[in-house]
């Protein structure tokens, strides 16, 4: 158990936001902390290849489960409608979760993109962080971080892409990218 | 397996540079892939809250086994004088190990540090990095990596510090920052 919960925020164009999540939460892990990742913006047909490692050591992963696509869905008003009321019903129960200290450590992988597209409630989000138990650690991850989600955080990097393999035409490969 | 080994480097004053490599270990864990981490600048004393994690996770860890004192320790000619021993020793291995494929992802955590403050030689780094086996993926952090160490990777993110609870005078907190 943590002495005090911060927030944290991983943004930024480079590689390394969500694994610095991850690597977060598998370092809490090992201090058996309990530790929930809620996955933003992933598609539930994209199996990640951490999470079989991740729930080896008894973390949970919760994807919002939305039947879209990453490259096209975005632009649908529909989806993106749909999208809206999801995840703002995923706030509510984590803003819940967060109040009755269900984990110590609440990771939000992508949410702080949701939030820059107006995917999330940015209000919601900050209600969150100011009303959680003051032990829960939040890491909030997304590039685009809006500044209000800034100025509510503890800590904040920023991954800067110096150079990125995409910009060579390599592809995303399994087990790296995803 | 991976169908091609890049070289990721993680820089910069922010936090999560260690954090993100871990990540990534464990995402490549999921997939099967054989990983080895070795932490360069740690102190042995230092037991670093992801070993048990990684470990349940089957990826191999090696400290650099030095008895020395992350503050003081590095102004010292004699300490100086022997952790270049130890790190140009690691680095044979290191190199040998890259050759022979023994490790399909080879994290080294700490060495652009290392590179930056010539406790390790940047040419042997460089000769390791084209003379590995080209499936092996390389990982290294730390913070202000040489230009030549940038200029032979393929994968560059700046980890910059936009806000730190250091700064505000907290104090590291274990299971999070170490």
């Amino acid at each position: 158990m943590l002495k005090n919960g911060l927030v944290q925020i991983y943004t930024g164009n480079g590689k390394g936001k969500t694994t610095a999540a991850i690597g977060q939460a598998v370092r809490a892990a090992g201090h058996n902390n309990s530790i929930i990742i809620y996955q933003f913006l992933k598609p539930s047909s994209l199996k990640t290849a951490e999470r079989p490692s991740l729930e080896k050591l008894g973390i949970e992963i919760r994807t919002i489960d939305l039947n879209w696509d990453m490259k096209t869905s975005l632009n649908d008003p529909n989806v993106q409608k749909e999208m809206k009321k999801v995840i703002a019903k995923t706030l509510e129960d984590i803003k819940t979760s967060a109040q009755n200290k269900e984990f110590d450590i609440i990771v939000l992988d992508e949410l702080a993109y949701c939030a820059s597209i107006q995917l999330a409630d940015i209000d919601k989000i900050i209600e969150i962080i100011n009303s959680r138990d003051n032990l829960v650690e939040m890491i909030i991850t997304g590039r685009d971080a809006p500044q209000e989600l800034i100025d509510a955080a503890d800590l904040v990097t920023e991954m800067k892409k110096i150079k990125h393999p995409f910009d060579k035409g390599i592809n995303a490969r399994e087990g790296i990218e995803f």
